[in-house]
């Protein structure tokens, strides 16, 4: 199926882009851009070939190749449900093995083990040993040690693991995936990071590292577990594994779905998507996204891993009573203060990585492994509330107190100090924790932990109002409560507070809230979380312009371009245009063969404008231009090298002998006038995917810039961009950055026109 | 608060845009498309203005700013949601007055009226009257007579009322509305279409409508509504007043929110304005329309117009029996169905209008409107299924017989011959009708009757299988069946027949599932749902590309760009260019004041090019040519005007004496080279909301294409496009038409070059 494609392309695309390779794959390298316009107009002529064949063919081969893309999507859903399945019961496996095991079975969790008891209504599970009893310790101090110890020990040997397999499988396997995620849907180039091996990697380290009890989730993790199976599944495929940009739109798709299982939410993944990883160019890609989400949820509630028939993580159980119009101060306050800890979170996030960057702990990453498992063990066992897995916290903290269950005192009026106490204790250590753990190297998401903080939060929040309002129900503020019963509702308090403080950290909207009111259900609880949601925003926002995501991406210094509004209210951006006199460019009248493989050697940019005098004549890419130049210095001798010619002018005077390189050039770049302002320029890389502008003056060649100058431009008040590179100018390739173009001047040997 | 607006604007941008006029309106002419470009311009100028004041006002002022748009925003939110639930209430009681009254108080619908009794019980609300009781007839046939008249008078003067209302005050509060919405949030400038005038006639219409029995529904309708309370409100503020493209923004959020409240599901109305109404350029615009989605929810919820708390139309009671994989091919069957039934109705419904336009009905609305809702009327007497409101028709055809309620012996299997084929009736005569009404003079939707006609067919088919089922219990096919109880949820088959048909109707899909899950609840039912929908997309798009509310705005002819991918097959594109030699444009080096002047004057163009020989020196708007030209030409004597020389060079040679244009013209205009293939061109204009594209080689002007080429580009398969415009240019503005072009050189007295 793979090597049928042999597709010549219409007379016009070949002046834009060059397309005569478009059969075969056009190899990127790591840590380049694609080039969107070309692989779109290899797209385009695949599809007019597919759609141009005579006979039988023309009836099956359109159907065939819709056919491929419905199997990608399909396979990558049902694959992406049952990992998420197989991901739970792991979990839950490896976590309860860290406090006993089944005397019948050692591969049974606790819940498998005891099934069929009604636990709740007090019948004893016998078959579920506790290690204490599983090693007959029968006093009371030494089973807590050896409980400890135990428990100690698996959390450790856990997490080790974890980073062990990902710093010699898959060293892309670590943190959560996402800012690598957009970065790859905006066009970046990162193939290891789609590898089979880091999908292999990074679901079994992610399996561990939950289970070890470190302060971190599984949703980012999720969302590059389904993009690996995406990508692995549509490289069986020639038409994605030879266009990149097709490739990346069954990406987009795949990450939907991993948000979807993550939450047990497909309209949410949908929305992710679209806010989150910029999807919002191409309305097919939302149509993908959608179905693959769905498929992902309903393979994992076909497989069903508790039993419960229930998608969610945490069901929510609302109050049906509706809230009092004072309870908005509290939840406007419960915003601004999400607000103010999400961007505080993502600056000790950002100091810890780079001081993890300088330190030692660079050369030691199993060392911090360990240690901070083993601190976050010790915590776990000192605070009641960090004992239990962090889902199951959350979906304590947030359960209203209907009678039926109670939790670690949450539900007992005259234990509200020391709950609150707790509480907020819980919330510093998981956000410092979080804050640590988020950037080491294992797999890492901070959706979950953030969430448990978010709601340890509402929940204290929630616990002294009512407090409040019990000592003094006739106060003026609760005047419109009921006379007698609840007022407060502090588990929907934690609901807000959770969405407060995720809302501060990934500043994230639309598909946040779409997300809790999936989980809440009803309508009219939506109001106060996307109040709170929004305040939380605001308050982040006028802080620090990042979320975590667009942080992290600015630390990679990954060539990425956010989809945001940009104002240059001070006209800086023009110094981001590199001037005509620092270009590299080829003189198109007349070159020697040596001429222009100095020219390639000398530097490592992706292309160069051709130019007569200082005329513009069109662009050529190095790879264009490398493939045209090897077979003519095969047969050359050093001598002819120095005297063959080659023009690229369309129509070289009569007298030039030499070869004509003028189908290598792309002869209708993008160009535009130095007089643009940069507000048009921008949204001009941000719309159409550009890796380059020439600017000119009726016809002369004055000023370049390209994606990477634009994207040094968005990043221009992120102080620390790049700094977690290895070397500054490895990722540069394009041409026109300024640096770049420094360097090489600086070298001496190029031709500068 | 209006006139404080005073900007200047940094040096860069006067280049691009003409932007002394910023802080004025820029005025656009009825049938224009608005300059996105200048008007994006403005907002950043005025936004730099606003955030760079000094003293106290450089903090109040930006959240004064920020405080008007969420102003607008809820109050948009809170009138949609009071008006839908108005709405509710004026049709249900208008319809019950065709029926009868209420004893004690004529304003009473009938389920006020029988408020506290519980029918279904068996309780019998002696207060409500049906005519042949308030007129004291008793003989049976004159009971039917009475009834039957007053029913037919009734509803002939709620329809031709209606007609009137829309003919005599507001000629655009006719049909659904969503066509012309589509095109103005693309930037067609329709101001009537948004006036507070048709927002009154077309809610009163629409409830007149409705209640008149006619096959039509509120859906569309009401987005209409919403938007023009969205524009009623946003008309307060300056910031929104004077910019067309922010006030396009507000616009769309508020589109989003009437799907929101006519469906009761505010997701579902941000993704129909993603997918239907073209948002994704702007992540704002999302969050925006979320948040008036919710809104409006919430108000309609609270109003709780039916004393419910319900909030969507029609609940589904989906059995929570899982469905079997056989069943996917009567699913996909009526998805192709769908598909089928839905090209036809667009075919049927297009052929009517242009009927409607040629023959002698376009002088004769009235009757028109009369001669239907009798027919209508009739016929839903003689067809017990039409005889309830759509929308109860619709809710009981997705009941699952539970032995509860039934409906017409829907429930009963001996009358499944009878049933089946009355269903099939009212499909077809739903259809037929609905394809003559959408695009009366009546306010009218396409949504309810057609999930109401495609309900019929899935319920069809549903009792069939389930008859079927019943009779061989044993057949292979039937094998994954439960040995005893049912097997096929005929409810839920209609479910699939109504998001088939609508799907084919419509061509929305991720808009369209997300609705019905919303409705459905049940995650697993999903699947099929999509199934169909993605099945009747496909055969549907097969037979005509268009849905319904474009082949509406081709019709109309409106300058709107679909947001569909373009790809020029044959190469046909280039013909759409408008050529250097038919390019009227201005002579830049030196034109006398009258040869302006008459320039202006003999054609209607809204720019032209300026030209220096052929180089091209910018673009100059019509308006700010003009601006420039009358204070120069009210100081000139006719002589004057013969000999002053102007000129538009930015540095003219020292002996040119008079004045100097230079700063009236854009001088860094988009240009091209003409060899960029139009798969390039295409998504330039799609993405950028370009109104022309210069053609440059060199610096010389080769050609010209307008937005209005590319719309006829992408019209060129519709063969009726632009059938229902009254005059053939006069909605073509933009230079670079050729049909303009063509005209204006005929008239021989335009100078060219």
């Amino acid at each position: 199926m793979g090597d049928e494609e042999n597709i010549e392309i219409t007379g016009e695309d070949e002046a834009w882009a060059s397309v005569e390779a478009v059969g075969r794959r056009r190899v990127y390298r790591q840590g380049g851009t694609i080039d969107w316009m070309h692989e779109e107009a290899a797209e385009r002529g695949r599809k007019h070939q597919v759609e141009h064949q005579r006979g039988v063919r023309s009836l099956l081969t359109p159907l065939l190749d819709s056919w491929r893309m419905w199997c990608v999507i399909i396979a990558t859903g049902v694959g992406v449900g049952c990992i998420g399945a197989w991901l739970d019961v792991l979990v839950l496996w490896l976590a309860d093995l860290r406090v006993g095991r089944c005397a019948y079975g050692f591969f049974y969790s606790r819940s498998t083990c005891c099934s069929g008891l009604d636990v709740a209504a007090g019948e004893v599970c016998n078959e579920w040993l506790t290690w204490s009893q599983s090693f007959n310790v029968t006093s009371t101090v030494g089973q807590i040690l050896i409980q400890f110890l135990v428990y100690l020990i698996f959390a450790v040997l856990f997490a080790s693991s974890a980073a062990i397999l990902v710093q010699s499988y898959a060293p892309f396997a670590f943190h959560t995936g996402i800012p690598e995620i957009k970065a790859i849907l905006g066009g970046y180039v990162l193939d290891d990071f789609l590898s089979p091996w880091t999908l292999l990697i990074k679901a079994v380290g992610l399996a561990l590292a939950v289970a070890s009890g470190l302060s971190l989730g599984k949703e980012g993790p999720l969302v590059h577990i389904a993009v690996c199976c995406a990508s692995l599944a549509s490289g069986f495929f020639a038409p994605f594994r030879n266009n990149e940009a097709q490739k990346r739109k069954i990406l987009a798709a795949a990450a939907a779905a991993g948000v979807a299982v993550a939450f047990g939410s497909p309209l949410g993944g949908v929305l992710f998507g679209l806010e989150e990883l910029d999807l919002f160019s191409n309305e097919q890609v939302m149509w993908r996204a959608f179905v693959t989400s769905v498929i992902a949820a309903v393979s994992l509630q076909y497989v069903d891993p508790f039993g419960t028939g229930k998608l969610v993580l945490f069901q929510v159980s609302t109050s049906q009573q509706p809230w009092r119009a004072f309870e908005l101060i509290p939840w406007l306050g419960l915003g601004v203060a999400g607000g103010l800890l999400g961007a505080l979170f993502i600056k000790i996030n950002v100091a810890v990585a780079l001081y993890r960057k300088r330190s030692m702990l660079r050369e030691w990453p199993l060392i911090e492994v360990v240690g901070v498992t083993a601190i976050t063990a010790v915590l776990s066992y000192m605070v009641a509330f960090m004992r239990v897995q962090t889902s199951e916290l959350v979906s304590y903290l947030f359960q209203e107190c209907d009678g039926s269950r109670d939790y670690r005192a949450l539900c007992q009026p005259e234990a509200i100090w020391s709950t609150t106490f707790l509480l907020l204790c819980t919330l510093a250590l998981k956000l410092a924790l979080t804050a640590w753990t988020f950037g080491m190297k294992v797999p890492a998401g901070v959706f979950l932990p953030t969430i448990a903080a978010g709601a340890c939060l509402g929940r204290a929040v929630g616990l002294l109002l009512q407090a409040w309002h019990k000592a003094h129900p006739t106060a003026w503020i609760f005047s419109s409560c009921p006379p007698e019963g609840n007022c407060i509702s502090p588990g929907f308090y934690a609901v807000i507070g959770a969405a407060a403080l995720l809302g501060g950290v990934t500043r994230m909207t639309v598909s946040l809230v779409a997300i809790l009111f999936e989980l809440t259900g009803a309508l009219s609880h939506v109001l106060p979380i996307m109040i709170s949601v929004m305040a939380s925003k605001w308050v982040g926002d006028a802080i620090n312009k990042e979320g975590i995501y667009t942080a992290w991406i600015s630390l990679h210094g990954y060539s990425f371009l956010p989809n945001i509004e940009f104002r240059d209210d001070e006209g800086k951006g023009d110094h981001y245009i590199v001037p005509a006199s620092q270009i590299i460019t080829v003189n198109g009248r007349s070159s020697t063969l040596i001429e222009l493989d100095t020219l390639l050697n000398c530097n490592n940019h992706d292309g160069f404008p051709v130019v007569d005098g200082d005329m513009l004549l069109g662009y050529v890419t190095r790879d264009r231009l490398r493939e045209a130049l090897d077979p003519l210095m095969q047969n050359s001798s050093e001598e002819e090298l120095q005297s063959t010619r080659c023009t690229f002018l369309p129509r070289p005077s009569s007298d030039f002998v030499g070869p004509n390189l003028c189908n290598t050039m792309e002869r209708a770049p993008m160009q535009l006038r130095q007089e643009t302002p940069m507000d048009i320029i921008v949204p001009l890389f941000q719309k159409l995917n550009l890796r380059y502008v020439l600017f000119t003056a009726q016809g002369r060649l004055t000023g370049m810039m390209s994606k990477r100058d634009v994207v040094t431009l968005m990043n221009a008040g992120f102080k620390d961009a790049g700094a977690l590179c290895d070397r500054a100018g490895a990722e540069h390739p394009d041409q026109g950055t300024r640096d770049v173009v420094w360097e090489s001047e600086a070298s001496g040997d190029v031709p500068l026109r």
